[in-house]
């Protein structure tokens, strides 16, 4: 019984697509992926991209939901889903979401993504939401700071199953471009690593003058040998993780974060948290099944399936 | 008399080098510039540039002192002029300057650059130093904040003539690097300029979340329709400097901040101090003169110069 597919879900992102199959109870019975991203989709043919993963699922199982989730959904996806403003929880998620009507003859159902305001600026998240539900499924009720890092780290605050607000932080990007296109790359080796480094970076982050200055002092520091090419790198990486921790934790540093993504980003992170004085956990980021398990399930329960 | 060349002066930065023939009062005489900056110079044959540059003015003026700045000092220039620690004078400038004996039986001297410490981080200028002195003919004594805006931005504090202490920023660079190869590109039409946006950027800089959310806001604004491909660039570059702006003021805004450097530049800062309520005046980076005659002057007094 517990063998039945209840649910077949997609996380679809920019550049990859992973698939999971689901019983009721939220249990993968089955999964995959494949580099499929919504850019490496050629001429934007979605639905084709679609049957030809998870069509023998379906045909399998005509009665199960089906719930995509990430960039799939927006503008440049197969179909809009506009963002949802937080606060948000799963009975709004799966409220939200956008059905897209099958040549099969069922409907698929597109998660939204979130937005919010810090400050008056906008912000958006589209896919880490469904990680965030999947997390909370382990974390239970009360307030939780959940971090995904990576290109752009996302740190939402989650207060009794629904996320209050987040913000997004261009961490890794800024450490890309200025690796390969700043006059900092030029002092970076760029496959070497050093953890005491990235510590030293982390606390530099905490002093005076600013992240455009301490940038600087990067170069400065290789220009007086404190810093070489094994080292930079990752002095580089500290300081700014340095400084997103420092930002994201505003006036009250938390006693404990946690964290979704890959082990070798998570990592990373968990040596910075431990740095200051951060207890954490981390999950990987195939928590997203759980969360697509929590809206299919919510969409059945408001009677939106058919 | 006062057509005597007393001083041939060189402010010899990374991509441009620019000549003056001083009098002994400090009055330019004649000037000049070249594309010929150290990385320019093939084969590194720094005195076959410097005597096809002035050669025919040292063949007239046999007693006078011969004074170079910038980059030619540097490790990758002429002759490695060590960086003398703030804080620092003229006398003192002069002092460390280093002599480069020349083939034609005379020899040049070179400026060193400044260094100093932010928090235990090291900073460094070299070629600044020498426009700061040119202001201070203006400024007279006091207290003073000088501010050279470019691809890395010098804040010098300077006290009763000496230099107490600096900060470099990386806006200039960080700006570039941005808005070539990271995401905030695909928004930006470079050609576009927009006052109200560049005013907008500079006030988002006092927002809560700190600058690496803030540039992610700059992407979220453009998928909210609030900043198009002909507002997002002076928005971003706006963000840059008001967070530079911020680190460089600390704790007590000052009242008035002297910016030299070229007008394109100086025009955009000014902007961004008035917005903030503080007041500025801007100076031409051929103040550079000035601070070189002064040197010329010291060395002569110090009766280092034959």
């Amino acid at each position: 019984m517990s063998e039945v597919t209840a649910t077949v879900a997609l996380d679809w992102g920019t550049t990859s697509l992973r698939v999971y199959r689901l019983d009721g109870a939220g249990t993968v019975l089955e999964d995959g992926s494949a580099p499929l991203g919504i850019m490496n989709v050629e001429e934007e043919k979605f639905e084709e991209a679609f049957e030809g993963t998870v069509g023998d699922w379906l045909d399998a199982a005509p009665e199960a939901t089906i719930v995509l989730s990430g960039m799939i959904g927006s503008r440049q996806g197969w179909a809009e889903a506009p963002y949802l403003a937080c606060p948000a929880d799963v009975a709004g998620l799966a409220g939200a979401m956008l059905e897209v009507p099958l040549a099969r003859g069922r409907s698929a159902w597109i998660a939204p993504g979130l937005s919010t305001r810090n400050d008056g600026a906008p912000d958006v998240m589209r896919g880490e939401e469904v990680q965030i539900l999947g997390a909370l499924a382990d974390l239970g009720g009360g307030d939780h700071l959940i971090c995904l890092p990576g290109t752009h780290s996302k740190w939402a605050r989650v207060s009794d199953g629904r996320v209050v607000g987040f913000a997004t932080h261009m961490t890794g990007e800024v450490f890309d471009v200025l690796r390969r296109h700043s006059i900092l790359g030029r002092m970076i080796e760029h496959a070497a690593w050093d953890d005491a480094a990235f510590l030293g970076g982390v606390e530099g982050a905490e002093a005076t003058g600013g992240l455009l200055s301490q940038l600087f002092a990067v170069r400065a520091r290789g220009l007086f040998d404190e810093l070489g090419p094994e080292t930079a790198g990752a002095h580089l990486s500290g300081l700014l993780i340095g400084h997103e921790l420092r930002a994201a934790f505003g006036q009250d540093r938390p006693e404990r974060v946690t964290l979704i993504g890959a082990a070798e980003l998570t990592d990373l992170y968990a040596k910075a948290l431990s740095h200051v004085g951060v207890s954490c956990t981390a999950l990987e980021p195939t928590v997203a099944a759980r969360g697509l398990h929590q809206l299919a399930q919510a969409l059945r329960n408001q009677g939106r399936t058919a």
